[in-house]
């Protein structure tokens, strides 16, 4: 092991800078923190940039558990592996990496099979520590501890990741481009690739066009989709959404005396082949469900609602007509080796994700990262860490 | 035409015997009927042998629409056509058919599709009437209009229906086996076969063990399903059941403080592959949810609850767990193209049938064969016509 751990930082701790939520809703404090070394089974990432996306968002204004504080938020970016643990043999230093939210422990029954991507092993929750000891690899200089978020912890120039948890890419993908398919961008594409299996040809209903549903454009335009209707009760999204290959724009909010259903079940004479809900809520998961197509129609379910709500469905619609409801955590992606696939359309010139990035702060400045995507302005900002 | 019209009683009307329900819930009548001859579009079909569906039961006992009274009742049949009215080409006199509910029209974007069996030019609905004209072709001695159900009405000596809804069948086949491939059947086998799309080796949860159960689980041992759980409340179901090739019995009143979805979550190690349900109990869908394996488990609906009812789910566990929820019409069968390859997998010794049927009436003892059913006494009764 001792040849592996030839870096000069192994197996010590690192200080480095990080952006620390110190309390919910209030910015961002860059300060000097502790990253522990790895232990078994985990690497220490030099992250290299990391982008925000709406969880990191979520959790921030969260005052209650699962929220916890002080924490460093963060989970979609892209690092080299600066030094690895015991028992780790998949990576070594200076590899390339994308730390990923959802566990890929690649032992269990549902890690072994194509057919999913629900790890067994690691049970997905939004915990505040690593895995396998339930404890923290961060502290601050007064030795308090900080809390790990989704298993990842971007925003640090270090973090500590279990290999669960990081998948290997091609080091000449560009980094401000790969850090998206960390999360949001892989999620939506992975909705329309995996999860949907759409064919080509298809038409398709995306509920909400924030930067999940456009990304499941993307996916849909991958797959040859003919007709996206973008839904949103926001018309600024359609000039956006034309970039991403929507064709149609339903606005919610001046459908008149229609149920949104009702309109797209109209546009399309009978229903959309593939609905996507990315916002999060039952009525619109709902809606979906009423304007697939009754035959084959599939719902393809994205957005995460409040802990408690509860879909509904009529029975007699359920039976009568044919239609499939989808669960999609990560678009239905096994991340480690689904996402090597999508950095290599990236790099092949098929999967679009430039359009995405619409801002570019430095660290210091993630804190503008936060105000960006609370107004409304940015899709994805990308964090440098080393600018 | 008219070399093709060449039996005696084309068109004319035929005085023939029916089982006729003229109030809910009392004891059916036979008596003597008109059956017009067929219009456009229509057969006449001399019924071989019909069986008694729930189906039938739940209209007999239904006091208001979608119940109509006078009624010509059953559904689950075979005949041979006697006579054809214009505009029929697929069929002739002499054809063995079998009729089925569910509309197959060949001409619609779904009847086209392999994907869908859900026609749209003639949407499924519990009509008194035939579908082009919204008349009746039956009327008793006194000159009363006599109402359709589902399109076949069975429980006579000739009935005529739509071609949509006529299948045309190998006459090899034993008219006492084929004819509960007309509904029952057919549902369950295919909702293994064509919905559920089964992979062999699979673990398969079935929830009710009456005939449709039954047929689910000898539809996921044609698929080569290895376990096959059945769920029921009744403990006297689970010898019936292993003739059928289910290994494992849950009883709904027997699983102490846990849930039925804990109790098979527990014996399957996180949940069957495919959960069916067969009952139409809201209830018991989301407990078939609840155990169908997260990551790639399908449930599929197949049970008929009250108008009205709502199938209710956590959105979490629709969005965490990456299960599929299938709506199951006629098992997701193509009548015309899937029926006679059920056909063929019987006469092949493939299908098993035979156990199905538990006893066999005279059509003069037809309330029998309701009595038998509603005692839970048999599974498929079949009702001879001319014995």
């Amino acid at each position: 092991m001792e040849e592996k751990q030839s870096c000069k930082t192994a197996r010590k701790p690192i200080q480095c800078k990080a952006a620390v939520c110190r309390k919910a809703g209030e910015p961002l404090v860059i300060e000097e923190v502790i990253v522990a070394p790895p232990k078994a089974f985990e690497v220490r990432i030099r992250i290299i940039c990391t982008s925000l996306c709406h969880s990191d968002i979520t959790f921030w204004k969260m005052k209650d558990p699962p929220a916890y504080f002080p924490r460093i938020l963060g989970h979609e970016a892209i690092g080299v592996v600066e030094s690895i643990g015991d028992d780790v043999h998949e990576l070594t230093e200076g590899d390339t990496v994308i730390p990923i939210f959802l566990p890929d422990c690649g032992e269990c029954t549902d890690c072994k099979s194509k057919k999913s991507n629900i790890c067994s092993k690691f049970p997905f929750q939004v915990s505040p520590w690593m895995h396998r000891d339930e404890t923290s690899r961060f502290t601050d200089l007064k030795g308090e501890t900080l809390y790990h978020f989704l298993y990842v912890s971007s925003f640090s120039e270090y973090t500590v990741v279990d290999i669960a948890h990081v998948t290997k890419v091609d080091p000449a993908v560009p980094p401000n481009r790969a850090c998206l398919l960390s999360c949001g961008v892989s999620t939506g594409v992975g909705a329309a690739w995996r999860s949907a299996n759409m064919e080509a040809g298809s038409t398709v209903a995306i509920f909400g066009m924030g930067a999940i549903g456009l990304a499941v454009a993307e996916g849909a335009r991958l797959c040859g989709a003919t007709r996206i209707i973008g839904v949103d009760v926001n018309p600024d999204k359609f000039d956006i959404g034309k970039k991403f290959g929507v064709t149609d724009f339903v606005n919610t909010g001046n459908c008149g005396n229609k149920s949104v259903s009702q309109v797209i079940n109209e546009m399309t004479d009978g229903g959309a082949d593939y609905c996507f809900e990315c916002v999060g809520l039952a009525s619109l998961v709902h809606e979906a469900y009423a304007c697939c197509r009754k035959g084959w129609g599939k719902t393809i379910v994205l957005g995460v609602d409040k802990p408690g709500a509860q879909l509904t469905f009529s029975s007699f619609e359920v039976l009568h007509y044919g239609k499939s409801l989808i669960g999609s955590l990560f678009g239905g992606l096994k991340p480690k080796s689904d996402v090597p696939i999508l950095v290599k359309r990236y790099m092949d010139k098929e999967l679009e994700l430039d359009k995405f990035v619409t801002h570019e702060v430095n660290f210091d400045d993630i804190n503008q990262a936060f105000d960006l995507l609370l107004e409304g302005k940015s899709l994805r900002c990308v964090i440098w860490m080393d600018k």
